[in-house]
C-alpha cells in the first residue's frame, strides 16, 4: 500500500465538539479507483446524527469523524482499470463506497442491502487508510468506480448534490411501488426528503398529496408539485381521504401516529418509511388486516438505480431546493437543521475549504 | 317479505350468559337464496369474542347473538334463480353472507374487503328478518348463492368445516405472497389458524418452519408438515434464522414481539398478520428499512378464492384437525379455547341440536 496523501476536511473530534478544519489521509487511487475533487456536498440529517454520536447503539461514531455523503465533484485522475470515467468528468458519490459484490443483494444491483456494504463515512476502512471511512466534507475523495455515478451536465451542481441521498432515498421506493399516472400518492413531511418525494411523485404523473403539520408550507408544497396539501393535525381533513391512497411515502423521522396514515390507504396500499424514528412505532393490526395493507421501509438505492435517478433528473431538470453555505457555516447549519430551518437542504460550496 | 320460519339455534342473551338452546327467525329463501341444513359448524375464536362482546369498541354485540361462520351442510332447497346448487349438494358458508357487488373490491372478487360486506353473524340484517345476522350454531341457514361454496365430496365434513374460516384465512395470504417451492416460510403459532398454515405451506412445497413458544408442540408440528420447529422464546435459535425467510404468516392474536420476526426476513420479505392483537404492536422502523421488508395484514378470502381453496383441499385431502363436540358442550369448549386446550379446532356436530 502506497503512502496516503493528505486531504483538507472538516471533522469533529468528539460528540460535543464543533466541526473544524483538519487534515485527513486519503489513499492513493488503486487501479479501480477514481480520485475526485469535491465541488459540493449536501448536508444530510444523518451527518448531524453521526457527528453527535446520536446513533451510538447501532453505529457508534469513531472520532475524528468526517460526515458527508451527498458528494458532487470533478474527476482528477483514474486508475488504470477504470473504464467508465476520465479526468474532467462530473461525478457523484452517495452513501456507499463499497460492498461485497457477491451477495444476492449485490447481484441484484441492490448494494444498499449488502450485509458487507461500506458506508461513505463511519464504516471500517477496508483499505486501512484510516480507522473508518471519511465522508465528503473534504476537498477530495478516492472511490471505486462502481460506486461513482455520472451527474448530468445540465444540472446545477450545488442543487444536484442532495440527489445522492435525499433524491435516491425517495426515488427508489416510489419506483419500487410503481408510483405513476393514475395513482394517488401521499408524501408525509416537507423537509429534505419530503420535498424530493413531492418533486418525483409529481414528475412520475401521480396525483400527489403532501401531508404536513404546518399550514405555512401549503403554498410551497404546491409550487414543488403537490396537487393537494393536507394538514395532518386536522382529523376531519385526514378522514376525507380514508381508503383512497395507493401509496404513501413517510419521510418523518420524529415519532408520529402511523395508524392515521394506514387508514388512508386503499386495499393493498402500502406506506413506506424512509425517515427512521428512534423508538418503535405502535401499529394497529386491524388497520393492516382490513384492506390487506402493508407497512414497509426502504433504504437509499442501488448504484444502477442511483444513475437511473440522476439521468431522470437530467431529463426533467429536477434538483433539490438548496441553500448554499461555505463550510465555515456548517455548525450553524446543524443548529438550524435541528429547528427545521432550511428550505430544503444545505449544500456546502467546497471552494470555501481552499482558504483553510 | 314472507313470514320467516323458525330455526333451532344456540344463542347467548348477554355477554355473561352461556349459549343456550333457542328459536330464531330465518327468512324464506328468495329467488337467489339457498336453504341449507347445517351438519357441522367449526368453532372460531371470533365466535367467543363476539358472544362475550369482547370487540365492543369496533363491533358491539347485539343480543341475542348466534355465532358460527364455519358452516358445512346440505342444500335443502334453492330459489328459482339459483344456478349453481340443487337440493342434496354439500356446501359451505364462511364469514360472509353478502356484499355490495359493485365496489372495486367486489369487482376484483375480494368481497372480504367490501365496505358494505355483511358478516355471517352480527351484521345488520339487510333482509330485515332479525336485527342482526345469525350464524351457524343452528340447524339451518338461508344464504345468497354467491356466498355459498361447494365442499368436495371426499372430505370429512366435520373436519372440513374450519376450512371456511381458519382455512381460507391462512390459504389466502400464502397464495397472495406466492409461497411455494424454493421459498422458506414461517408460521407463527400452532393453533386453529397456525396448524392450517403449516398444512398449506407444506402442501405448496415451501420449506416450512413453525414458530412456537411450546417445545411440547414440536412433534405435532412435524406431523402436520413443518420441516423445522423453532422455539421462539430462545433468542439463539431465532438468530440462526436471521435474514432467511421469504415470508412469515403470523397467526398469534396475543401481544408479542413482532420485531423478532421482522429480523428473520430476507430483503423484500413480508410478514403478514392474520391474528389480531387488541393493542397496537410496536414496530422498529430500522428493521423494515434495512431489507425493504414489509409488515402486512390479511383478512379471510374472497368467494372465488374460498372455492379454489376447497378444491385444493379436495385434491390434496387437506382438512382441519378437529375435536367434534355436541352443541351442548359449546360453553365448555369456549372455556377450553381460552386455555388453548384444543387440537386444533372444535367442530359442532349439529345432529346434537335435533333433540333440543
Amino acid at each position: 500500500m502506497s503512502t496516503p496523501y493528505q486531504a483538507k476536511a472538516y471533522s469533529a473530534s468528539s460528540k460535543t465538539s464543533p466541526l473544524v478544519a483538519s487534515s485527513i489521509p486519503r489513499r492513493q487511487p488503486t487501479d479501480r479507483d477514481v480520485r475526485i475533487e469535491i465541488l459540493y456536498c449536501g448536508v444530510c440529517h444523518s451527518d448531524l446524527h453521526y457527528a453527535r454520536d446520536e446513533w451510538h447503539d447501532t453505529m457508534p461514531t469513531v472520532y475524528p469523524c468526517v460526515p458527508g455523503h451527498e458528494i458532487v465533484g470533478r474527476v482528477v485522475s483514474v486508475g488504470s482499470a477504470v473504464t467508465k470515467y476520465k479526468a474532467g468528468d462530473t461525478v457523484g458519490v452517495g452513501c456507499l463506497v463499497d460492498s461485497d459484490h457477491t451477495c444476492p443483494n449485490c447481484q441484484d444491483g441492490l448494494e444498499q442491502y449488502c450485509p458487507n456494504m461500506v458506508l461513505t463515512y463511519g464504516s471500517p476502512d477496508s483499505h486501512g487508510t484510516a480507522p473508518v471511512t471519511y465522508g465528503g466534507y473534504s476537498d477530495s475523495i478516492v472511490v471505486d468506480e462502481h460506486f461513482v455515478v455520472r451527474i448530468p451536465e445540465n444540472l446545477d451542481l450545488a442543487a444536484a448534490a442532495p440527489l445522492l441521498c435525499a433524491g435516491i432515498t425517495t426515488y427508489s421506493p416510489l419506483r419500487h411501488w410503481k408510483v405513476g399516472k393514475g395513482k394517488k400518492v401521499g408524501i408525509v413531511g416537507l423537509g429534505g426528503l419530503g420535498h424530493m418525494g413531492v418533486k418525483f411523485a409529481h414528475a412520475f404523473g401521480a396525483h400527489t398529496v403532501l401531508f404536513t403539520t404546518s399550514p405555512g408550507k401549503t403554498e410551497d408544497a404546491k409550487r414543488l408539485g403537490a396537487d393537494e396539501v393536507v394538514i395532518s393535525k386536522n382529523p376531519d381533513e385526514m378522514s376525507k381521504h380514508a381508503g383512497s391512497f395507493d401509496f404513501i411515502l413517510d419521510c418523518v423521522a420524529a415519532q408520529h401516529d402511523i395508524n392515521a396514515y394506514i387508514q388512508l390507504l386503499k386495499r393493498d396500499g402500502n406506506i413506506t418509511m424512509v425517515g427512521a424514528p428512534e423508538k418503535p412505532l405502535p401499529v394497529g393490526v386491524f388497520g393492516l388486516i382490513f384492506g390487506r395493507r402493508s407497512f414497509s421501509g426502504s433504504a437509499i438505492g442501488g448504484l444502477a438505480e442511483t444513475q437511473e435517478m440522476l439521468d431522470f433528473c437530467g431529463e426533467h431538470n429536477i434538483t433539490s431546493d438548496v441553500e448554499v453555505i461555505p463550510i465555515q457555516k456548517i455548525n450553524e447549519a446543524y443548529d438550524r437543521m435541528t429547528k427545521s430551518d432550511v428550505k430544503y437542504r444545505f449544500t456546502i460550496d467546497m471552494a470555501s475549504l481552499k482558504g483553510e
